[in-house]
């Protein structure tokens, strides 16, 4: 395991435990946040994290993003399938399909008692940021696990074959439509929650994980004065670029870059935040793009595949954004 | 199996196919049930279910008496512990109880997916008895089955430890409380269904089954006019009585008998009925008692073990309720 990150003269610097806010979607985010809570102290790390996909199903609110990083950060998640539990079973589902009921969505039997808990906390009057605190304990996880904000958004993908709401298009119609735009139903009324506020207020380091920017960082940047508030915060905000090679590792971001006219490359990904980051992290396969980064960029090893690779990547994207303190700390204050 | 008891005179007498309605509450009710089912014609059966016993968990609605008499007469009851489906697994279960829910009702996987179905289809504003049609339909079930009204009616069992709703007397205190007496919160305002009343005003035959008198048969002679229009219908009404040689068959009837200060026998169920039943019949080992009853009485062998002796017990009170028809028909219309 990589030992902490931050040099001592970091920490003085900070006069407290450093404090870690990642962005994140669905699995890649997940596996980097993975990686970051296992490289820090308890606690330090907050991930906020995306609830776009978030839907209705069977009468139960449904969080996949959450759900992902909460399994991911618990180590209950099932790495083959990237989605759900590890040692699943699918009873219910099975069940409710002999029922004449919808089965599309692949809810598994531990999965669903996570959706059970939430929806009758949720019906009972508890927020969202409420329950997942609620749920993440439960599990076990010392990160702290933030919704976006506690009023619905809901991520409209706009495709040559019309609108879908996010999961017809993902699991639904498994990402088949041209993808000609996305829009995020409600962000304009939904608001920051205090507790997303006060992580980002007090963050040392605010990370974008590699997820698909367009589906899972787009719509926490959507709500409320995200894009304003970024720009204004004292930590370094450092960007992992989720395509590597020319390919996105997981899901329909380079599908989607093709079909909207952009170059399926990191330095696309780094336009698109163009304003909102400090520092770029791009994989070594993709060395020879760094120089078209219009900010600090580094190259590394950006694979996660174990645990160990995770806390690798964390740290090594700690340590560079450790680099840029003392430039961001002669920025004039807010 | 039985032939069809109802012979070509009585038959030529009725100009149509007997409808036979039977009142039942969970496991003696739903054994009788089926044995009705085996040896009438698909659709002539209906069963008026107890939603007493309903209650809210976990957010859903659950309905242990329908889903009793359902799995029932699907052929999908777990016939050792008398509750829930055969085959089932847990999963979920046990999940909730790792995220601190409540796991003290169990409830299986497949049983879920019913519940599920249900109480999505009644937030989406279906009446109980429309999705208890299409749960009935879903599992194959040739016969209707009906609750008792839509409208709540939720059974209080009044003991020496203060008044417990039923599931926490029955699952959550397994019985064990002195019951002194039994109401019926919502009873009064609660009406009977146009499906209710219509299926009465149908029937030819009405069967009181070996059910609980004071927790299932009881909550439903409280639904509105219920009381008032069962002595009106020209159909002999026939109890079976759920107590045989000084024992209930299943649950806590002769216990509550007893706290309550009856003799423990059937003569006490038939005065418990007075005024309502046409018919009564007992078990063969009771058949002393036979004479203390003031009605028309039956001896037979009511122990109900398996298919074959649902169907038997089902004929041969179909056969008595035949032989109280010329009876009956001399009464003046209502």
């Amino acid at each position: 395991m990589t030992s902490n990150p931050f040099s001592a003269e970091h920490r003085c610097a900070l006069r407290h435990t450093p404090q870690v806010v990642a962005l994140a979607g669905g699995v890649g985010g997940a596996k980097l946040a993975a990686g970051l809570q296992a490289v820090l102290p308890p606690g330090a790390l907050t991930v906020v994290v995306n609830t776009g996909d978030d839907f209705e199903h069977w009468g139960l609110t449904i969080c996949p993003d959450l759900d992902t990083v909460i399994y991911n950060l618990a180590g209950v998640n099932n790495p083959e399938l990237g989605w759900g539990r590890a040692d699943e079973s699918f009873a219910v589902l099975k069940t409710v399909g002999l029922l004449g009921g919808e089965d599309w969505f692949r809810l598994g039997d531990k999965d669903l008692a996570v959706h059970l808990r939430r929806s009758e906390w949720l019906r009972q009057g508890s927020s969202l940021t409420e329950v997942t605190d609620r749920l993440r304990r439960a599990l076990g996880v010392p990160s702290t696990v933030l919704p976006m904000s506690d009023l619905p958004v809901r991520t409209l993908v706009h495709t040559d074959e019309g609108d879908l709401p996010f999961q017809h298009y993902f699991v639904g119609r498994r990402c088949e439509p041209c993808v000609l735009d996305v829009s995020f139903v409600g962000a304009a009324e939904a608001t920051l929650t205090d507790a997303v506020y006060t992580a980002l207020a007090q963050a040392d380091v605010v990370v974008f994980c590699p997820s698909n920017p367009y589906l899972s960082l787009d719509p926490i940047l959507s709500v409320g004065e995200m894009r304003s508030l970024l720009p204004s915060l004292r930590a370094p905000k450092i960007a992992v670029a989720p395509i590597v090679g020319g390919q996105a590792l997981k899901g329909p971001a380079a599908k989607m870059m093709r079909e909207m006219g952009y170059p399926v490359s990191p330095v696309t990904i780094a336009a698109h935040f163009d304003g909102l980051l400090d520092g770029f992290v791009l994989d070594k396969i993709d060395a020879a793009a760094a120089a078209h980064v219009r900010m600090p960029a580094l190259v590394a090893d950006t694979l996660m595949h174990d645990l160990p690779s995770k806390a690798q990547l964390a740290a090594t994207v700690l340590e560079f954004a450790a680099t840029l303190w003392p430039v961001l700390a002669s920025r004039p204050a807010p």
